[in-house]
């Protein structure tokens, strides 16, 4: 049985309805940190186990989640735990800061980027550019239901980055506008398809079209080990729309072939790849 | 200056925010009839001419608007106008059994189609399919942010047509699932595009990429004697999302190299087409 602060970071995480796969893998290693330090370190390896699975359990198609838990040691070692858990922290830091680098390289004075869903991988990139002193523009989806993009366009009214504002169904219209498609990714699978925020499929496809270069953000724990796009089980929420409930399968998946590259800690990679 | 009972009408037609091309042409049809059944005659000729540029002005990429009002002649006569208006009104009535019954038939027992926004025109092929006896599903959107697209569930339920409603940003996701695709047409330009309810340009960019054939009805008082898709002016309306202003470009352009073909009155159309 897993103690009631630990239940409570799960429960959080099942709830959490904007933020995404980076953010869901810091809380993950942060109930591996609370974890350690409150139970009874003989009953630590048991709990360790039920951990891992209900933190996968979570979102079975985040690739984060998975490869948080295969950090994981089985043990009743406490502090072996504590190292891991801060080591896996630092490491995200760490990798979203060299991405960020990596990234900003990409934007030039003048781009006009579009991005779909919030991506704290993304916001990192827009953050970098601009304290680099380039002028750019985003357009960025309210992404519906749960707007999202709402609150990324707070952050960047408060960095002082020029944002437009589409609904979703624009994405096509304002494809047109923008010189560059950057989004994040909850999960790459082992065959190079990446799987976001439902919509996304549509912005590369539009990208595609129009010859807008579509890049994916995705730190390299975000690259699922083994599972490839046809065994990704897409998590749905309910919804409802008055009388009506409607269809909400938050991810899609979207093929390697529109996607220009794959921005990680390590570099921008091109899939097909294999990191493994 | 144009009575109340026609300046109500056009308002009304500003106004609307879900109902769509044929509709509009019907309503400034009887715009016309109101105007010469209420104005003295003397009067007529020059409220003719005013009440034409009102009703083009309600929305200028509606090619129906445009096609309406070359319908009537500028004219003191009043029995000549309501003839018009009368003759009018009865074609749209009889365009819309024709194109349906046409439509009908492309829709095989088994078929799950696919449909963004809400059509009277799509709705029709809909009513006749199914009392025709076959069975079928739908997949509509939601159509943020009128919902226009629970209003076509509605419709659907009281026909006892099996549907699902989806976000607009399942699109990609959904169209897989799909064997026809069956949209709507605001306006067809004199090169062959179709302009509809913004995302329709995604459906087809997403039908494309998975095989799905992708229609469209419109019947022929919707394509534009002249206007081609690079001079289409596309409306926007005011739309907010808390403390943000939202773009709300209503309309995207669907190239027609990807409409497998157009529906009509007179028959399924292949774009590129001269019907002039």
């Amino acid at each position: 049985m897993l103690p009631d602060s630990v239940l409570s970071i799960l429960k959080e995480m099942m709830e959490e309805r904007i933020k995404g796969a980076s953010w869901l893998a810091k809380r993950g290693a942060e109930a591996f940190l609370v974890l350690a330090r409150e139970i009874d370190e003989s009953l630590l390896e048991d709990a360790i186990r039920e951990l891992k699975e209900e933190i996968v359990r979570v979102n079975p198609s985040m690739a984060s989640l998975h490869n948080l838990v295969r950090f994981f040691p089985v043990t009743n070692d406490r502090e072996k735990i504590i190292a891991r858990a801060e080591e896996f922290l630092r490491r995200i830091e760490e990798a979203k800061r060299e991405l960020a680098s990596i990234g900003a390289q990409l934007i030039d004075p003048g781009d006009v980027v579009i991005t779909h869903s919030l991506s704290s991988a993304v916001l990192e990139i827009f953050k970098l550019a601009k304290i680099r002193g380039k002028e750019f523009k985003v357009i960025l989806t309210e992404s519906a239901p749960d707007y999202e993009g709402l609150k990324l366009a707070e952050e960047l009214e408060s960095l002082g980055i020029d944002f437009e504002i589409i609904t979703d169904s624009q994405i096509g219209l304002f494809c047109k506008r923008a010189t560059l498609a950057l989004v994040g990714a909850d999960m790459v699978t082992k065959d190079g398809y990446v799987v976001n925020k439902a919509g996304t499929y549509l912005l590369a496809l539009a990208c595609h079209e129009n010859g807008v270069p579509f890049y994916v953000a995705a730190e390299t724990y975000k690259f699922h080990p083994s599972q490839k796009a046809e065994d990704v089980e897409l998590l749905e929420r309910p919804l409802r729309r008055g009388e009506f409930e409607v269809r909400n399968v938050l991810f899609d998946v979207t093929p390697w072939r529109f996607i220009r590259g794959i921005i990680t800690e390590l570099g921008i990679i091109v899939p097909p790849r294999d990191l493994q």
